[in-house]
């Protein structure tokens, strides 16, 4: 049976792992065309597996699946990431629906350019300290030296709200909401990874301007729901919605809310995506003010807010397994692959004829199906390649299939198989991409609520942090306490840090303490490691 | 009568015309609520008009219409610019239409980084002399120096082709289509103008990969015709198409052909997109090589395309006018605006109940509409200012049209006003869009066809040149001679040169010579100055 012998296969470990995605990549695109299971194919789909287990060495694993899924490339600047159709695919399905949200919101597209001089870069002070240390500079054109170094936006704040002081001038003038897509240049040194911590990266950034706090306010958690829907809805990635910590805020702004995200092999929590009240600091510096109802001149409330191409890495970590990538049906480019398999003997056109018949007929459904009709490959291997892929649904079809007028569906996410009849194609797929999102969601969700730890003490703060957990604590809500736990927990490993306070607050009984200063708590905080 | 007071105010001209955009934007956003005709509005509404006549001063009118129409907000770094949403809008919709069509083609979202090396961008010699004045180098990141500076893309066929080589072993990879949205920085230093010719700007640029020359060839006309469709269907810009000459090609290709457009007003050519042949000359330089059907080793064949945001500045210059912008009815982000023109004691509740219902009638339909509600603006400043923004429908309801259930429609590019009853209003519209859009190109085709000048010796050519004409001429197609003309009309507005050997090409009789050499003429092509 084609099936079982692919898991055989895939079961498989290549002997050379240390340039495994090339070796991958060679054979997989290798010219050689023996078609029916000789000696040579046995060799090349033994090494379509992974080398690395997710539990055994996770950072190995991570790499080795957004190469060999075709999501990434690594290009020859470190911490630079060429984005492939795989990965691109679901950044733009992601993008769709986000940017028709915003767009309800009436937020206008907009372009600003990718260069800021130094001066104006500097003109909020808190911002530029968060952010010099990773501003590239451009220095030169051609063979000749700039008069001034220029920068490469690290975010726009600074290249967008001299402008804002300009356009508005009225309350009839507000609110003003830009966004963009574009990419952005953070030169980071520390351990970058694709799509969780890269040099350059995509995002959306918006940025809005109110004439009251509470319009602000109401803003960040419109946005800040809508980021929770790509997560959870899209990704399939559980998020926790919350505030973050003064240190952990962003630079220059009022308040930070984020979804944050956990990674259960590494324990370490990741920031989602974030959505910010810069109340009216940039406001004061770059004085953008406005002739209110009354005559008045008032200073404007700002929000800005992003998601970035980080996203899908936190879902390739989180749906991931040892056979390669998991994709939400939501975000696949291929929701379902239809492999005809075809036995010697078999009436191999009408295989044919009933697999491309199965993609048409989804097509028309609005289902994103395609065919796999190499020649030259197993269809074993093309189980094992599509499933690497992270494909959700496969769809077999082979003589008896075609004899009983049905066709086979393989889950990826579960390895289950039904046959069910041609004539409920399209409804049973339906149900079974429904029934595979809600799946992931509900599975990253119990692993990673099993990480969740309600500590009290100090000791059961450094047990659970041992421990890889995500660490729910009792917190006096003080900035030097928290400067105090980095210190205290730093090590290879790197210091815990609040991740967020979540919204959804257990009873805080009084009289509770703060688990690291014994001041009295104020809130339940997430701390732990994080990426 | 509102129309003829508004074409009054529209005639007047500011006294200060120095710094014309920033005065119209601080009486546009005047915080002056002065509603019904006092001396204020007046002197608010004749400031609202354009200072240059597009006749007079073609530069001028042309920053000031960009700016004025809200599509371009100059930025501080010079040839950087804003582009606001009335120029993403119809980026965005230009994209709609593009990207589909090239996914049909089997295209494939790519991102590839902004950044390349020194090493890899020199490794096409002809490529990095075309572009290496133009490179922006990034040299330090924070306060530190970085080992080797490194370039920000001009352009991607260095950043991608070594990739290209890896991803590439047999036949079966091949045709391999990759396609980007993004930005690209040309570190230019003349005359830097909106749109036209920016530092920065966006585009797409499509890179492909076939295993012939016949693939390739064939494909560079595809993708040119979708080029024609976007300036003559989209943008109503008529385009010639043809071939560059070899001075005058892509540096490194084998071949360039493009979309060519023609300014009347400046008697300039400009570009208008660009789809290359690159035969093999970087698949040597970088090793993209395929092992062929027969087991052979192969070097590939390989093109790259694009367009950018120049198109917008195209339409500018092509259909606007002293009122400001004219919009094609394909790309204007808002096709009709409707306006309610509540005269004294009329009902002004009924008016505005009218002007929701068409707006939600026309918008059922697909068209897009929108209303101007404001109530401190006249009707008769809302007309500049949609007229100044290119708006092609405006429909006018006031108590007249109410009582007879009617609306008044005027058309941007001719001013005609029809009245049509509210139950045809879609249908009409429809018509209108249609009319308007075909009216459009004819009248551009109409201008530039009358620049067209068929010239057969030197002096009438130099006479057509300073004529600002559009030079059809006979041409032994050497590149010695190209450089001669180039040489022999240098002068304070740019020196001749080819703009493209039109595929259109007339009758070459035998015995017809070069207007420039005397040599035996190869063929027709467009001469003139260009952008």
């Amino acid at each position: 049976q084609e099936l079982s012998s692919a898991n055989l296969r895939r079961a498989a470990v290549p002997t050379s792992s240390t340039s495994l995605p090339a070796v991958v990549r060679d054979l997989a695109m290798s010219t050689n065309k023996g078609g029916g299971g000789g000696k040579k194919e046995v060799k090349k789909e033994t090494k379509l597996g992974m080398a690395y287990k997710k539990d055994d060495n996770f950072g190995e694993w991570y790499s080795e699946v957004v190469v060999n899924s075709e999501m990434i490339e690594y290009y020859d600047i470190s911490g630079c990431y060429i984005l492939r159709p795989w990965a691109m695919e679901i950044w733009e399905l992601l993008k769709e629906f986000f940017d028709a949200e915003i767009k309800k919101l009436k937020l206008k597209p907009y372009y600003f350019p990718l260069f800021v001089t130094e001066n104006v870069l500097q003109k909020e002070k808190d911002h530029i300290e968060g952010f010099a240390p990773e501003v590239a500079w451009v220095t030169k054109s051609g063979k000749s030296d700039l008069e001034a170094p220029i920068a490469i936006r690290p975010t726009s704040e600074t290249v967008m709200y001299p402008y804002f002081s300009k356009w508005i001038r009225s309350h009839r003038d507000l609110p003003l909401k830009c966004n963009q897509w574009c990419n952005v240049v953070r030169w980071e040194f520390s351990n970058p990874t694709p799509f969780i911590r890269s040099r350059e990266f995509l995002w959306q950034e918006g940025h809005t301007v109110f004439a009251t706090k509470e319009e602000a306010d109401e803003e960040v958690l419109q946005i800040l729901e809508l980021y929770r829907r790509i997560y959870e809805e899209f990704l399939a990635v559980p998020v926790s919605k919350g505030r973050k910590s003064e240190m952990e805020k962003f630079a220059g702004g009022l308040y930070t809310t984020s979804v944050e995200a956990f990674i259960p092999n590494t324990g370490r929590g990741i920031q989602g995506a974030t959505s910010h009240c810069l109340g009216q600091n940039f406001a004061k510096m770059f004085d953008i003010t406005f002739e209110n109802e009354k005559g008045e001149r008032s200073m404007v409330w700002q929000n800005s807010w992003a998601y970035t191409t980080r996203s899908i890495g936190v879902m390739v970590m989180t749906h991931g397994d040892d056979k390669g990538l998991v994709l939400p049906p939501k975000v696949a480019p291929i929701q379902v692959i239809v492999i005809p398999v075809p036995f010697k003997d078999a009436d191999t056109t009408g295989i044919k004829g009933a697999c491309e018949s199965a993609v048409y007929t989804l097509n028309q459904a609005g289902i994103r199906a395609d065919l796999d009709a190499r020649e030259n490959y197993s269809p074993g291997w093309k189980y094992s390649q599509w499933e690497m892929k992270g494909v959700p649904l496969r769809i077999e079809i082979g003589p008896k299939d075609l004899a009983n007028k049905q066709v086979r569906i393989v889950r990826r996410d579960n390895g289950t198989k039904v046959d069910i009849p041609s004539t409920d194609l399209v409804e049973q797929v339906r149900v079974l991409l429904d029934g595979f999102q809600a799946n992931l969601l509900e599975t990253a969700k119990a692993k990673r609520d099993a990480c969740i730890v309600i500590i009290s003490t100090w000791d059961e703060f450094i047990a659970a942090l041992n421990d890889k957990k995500l660490i729910l604590a009792p917190w006096c809500d003080e900035e030097e306490v928290e400067k105090d736990v980095k210190a205290r927990t730093k090590g290879e490993l790197g210091a815990a840090k609040t991740l967020c306070t979540p919204f959804d607050q257990p009873d805080l009984p009084s009289g509770t303490v703060c688990f690291a200063s014994g001041k009295p708590a104020q809130k339940w905080s997430f701390w732990g490691r994080s990426y």
